[in-house]
């Protein structure tokens, strides 16, 4: 059946049902007041700092139907907004959906990219209260995370607290996001391991929600989620911080499927590939340590944050030569 | 200049300013901790019952670039949001706001829909504290407006608490909004006075939230915001109540620049045009004289809520005969 067969209260009538049927969202259910079905989605709020985070997903622009089957696209788009809120360190509660879709799409590929954000909501507990559906020429996924600070403190992290001297970090390892959208895109052919592991890391992301707070509780202050790229991302912090930051290349954890299969451009592909969606924190040696002991994902340090020409990323190589990579990482609107 | 020129982050920083220099929204920005900038917006947040709602403005569905405005479309797309917090009789505090352009999108165009979009937020003391910008085939406004209860009390307006032997009333006059839209698209030619009143009507409709709190001060419990029609909407709170309705449509507040104009339509335009952003609620007569005598706004019964078939809503005549009008109000999906 398609959309337009089912109307669009139709389709919140049956999305909601899926929505409110699914357990393992306790916490954030047993505040609400009201869900999907009302003019807006309402909670009964503790005094807490409180955090809010849109992003849309645009068919074609974000992703291709041809790649992600529709369970994936529902996870990743709800995998990337809460990725803004482990950048945050801070605990995602509520989520808000609104749907653009074409009136001939069917009613089952709705259900399944709802199942796939369904599945990723309940690992953190994240209820779906409310949103919004419309038809469209194309596909778009709008979603808005709320969340609240741990222990409703008012330390979160920021982009804008890096200070010289202080060490960057990441969480995870890089490159095999971008590297799987290669291989999907060109239809490039692997073991079975390896695309099945690239395939993941690109389609079925997983927020690093835990290690944010993480974070938070050992003292970090600064942190940005790998979204567009290792540099860019940087770049972004060293602009809010009114730092700048050195990378040793050498250091970069590039994940080891794409070491192995991707020769000399994986360095490439961690520095600038974007959606990989660990954490990037700078924070003392001292801290990071300390953060490395009690994180479960390898914590690597990749360079330090500096005081010279405010909000530049300089490469240097393992002699300590500067290091010219010519590709920073994704910019909406440009054509770079 | 394009936003291809200028490059998402040069957008991005550009609009931070537009918003951040904008005063008017003080009570919402003393609570504010980071607005634009970072991963997500935090801001320190009362214990109360809190309200978030979103909706999508799709280009050529939602709007048409040849009849509204970058400047009115940012107008609308926000006060179309804001409609919804007044629904639920609750004050709208934050807004977020997530923007589809095409890269040969004009810069001017888009500092012309945040004009429109900051004008309105300010007189209600809405700030705007984050969003995300994307490119696009067409031009898509995703916003979500968080607001919370008046007082912080739990009492909101909702859909779902009509109960049979409550009357029907209605804010303002109906039917403008759609009027304007006919006269727009089929450049239907009026005196000058009344082109001006239709075309602000379905241009720059004023979001009832003085009036919204009003009702939940006087004691209403239900109401909704005439956004698909008043029968749809209507229809709407019969579903979540599990109710009917009655409607006297001589009774029904026509807008009377549409009486004037288009004759024997205006009672259909009225009925199921949908967009006036008028508040559609139920309660006693007692009640509603009460809201009457408070409100600056007229207020008209125009029915009652009756306990027949659940979820039906009726329309008589004078003669207190039914009355078939053939057309219910917008349904996203469907080709009705």
């Amino acid at each position: 059946m398609k959309v337009s067969e089912l109307g669009e209260f139709g389709l919140i009538d049956l999305l909601a049902k899926m929505v409110n049927s699914s357990p393992g969202s306790q916490a954030s259910r047993q505040q609400l007041i009201i869900g999907i079905g009302d003019d807006a989605a309402a909670w009964y709020g503790d005094a807490s700092t409180q955090l809010a985070t849109v992003d849309s997903f645009i068919q074609d622009v974000h992703f291709s139907l041809g790649i992600a089957s529709w369970n994936e696209l529902g996870w990743k788009a709800l995998a990337a907004n809460l990725s803004d809120i482990a950048a945050m360190g801070s605990i995602p509660r509520y989520a808000l959906v609104s749907l653009a879709l074409p009136d001939y799409t069917e009613v089952d590929d709705v259900t399944a990219l709802y199942k796939g954000m369904i599945e990723l909501a309940q690992e953190f507990g994240v209820a779906i209260i409310g949103g919004d559906t419309s038809s469209a020429p194309l596909v778009a996924i709008t979603i808005t995370i709320l969340g609240n600070a741990k222990n409703g403190d008012k330390h979160i992290l920021t982009r804008s607290a890096a200070e010289p001297g202080e060490k960057v970090a990441v969480t995870g390892e890089l490159g095999a996001a971008a590297a799987g959208l290669e291989m999907l895109n060109k239809q490039l052919q692997f073991n079975p391991e390896a695309t099945t592991c690239l395939k993941n890391a690109y389609l079925h992301p997983y927020p690093r929600i835990t290690e944010g707070q993480l974070l938070v509780e050992q003292g970090v202050k600064t942190a940005i989620d790998i979204s567009d790229g290792l540099i860019s991302d940087l770049n972004h912090i060293c602009k809010a911080s009114q730092v700048s930051a050195r990378i040793e290349i050498d250091r970069v954890p590039i994940q080891p499927t794409v070491k192995a299969n991707f020769g000399d451009k994986s360095l490439e592909l961690a520095l600038s590939g974007g959606e990989d969606y660990e954490l990037l924190f700078t924070a003392s040696a001292k801290i990071i340590n300390k953060v490395r002991r009690a994180a479960s994902c390898p914590i690597t340090i990749i360079g330090e944050i500096v005081a010279d020409r405010i909000g530049e990323v300089t490469l240097i190589d393992r002699k300590g030569n500067p290091f010219n990579l010519g590709k920073a990482g994704w910019e909406h609107f440009t054509t770079r």
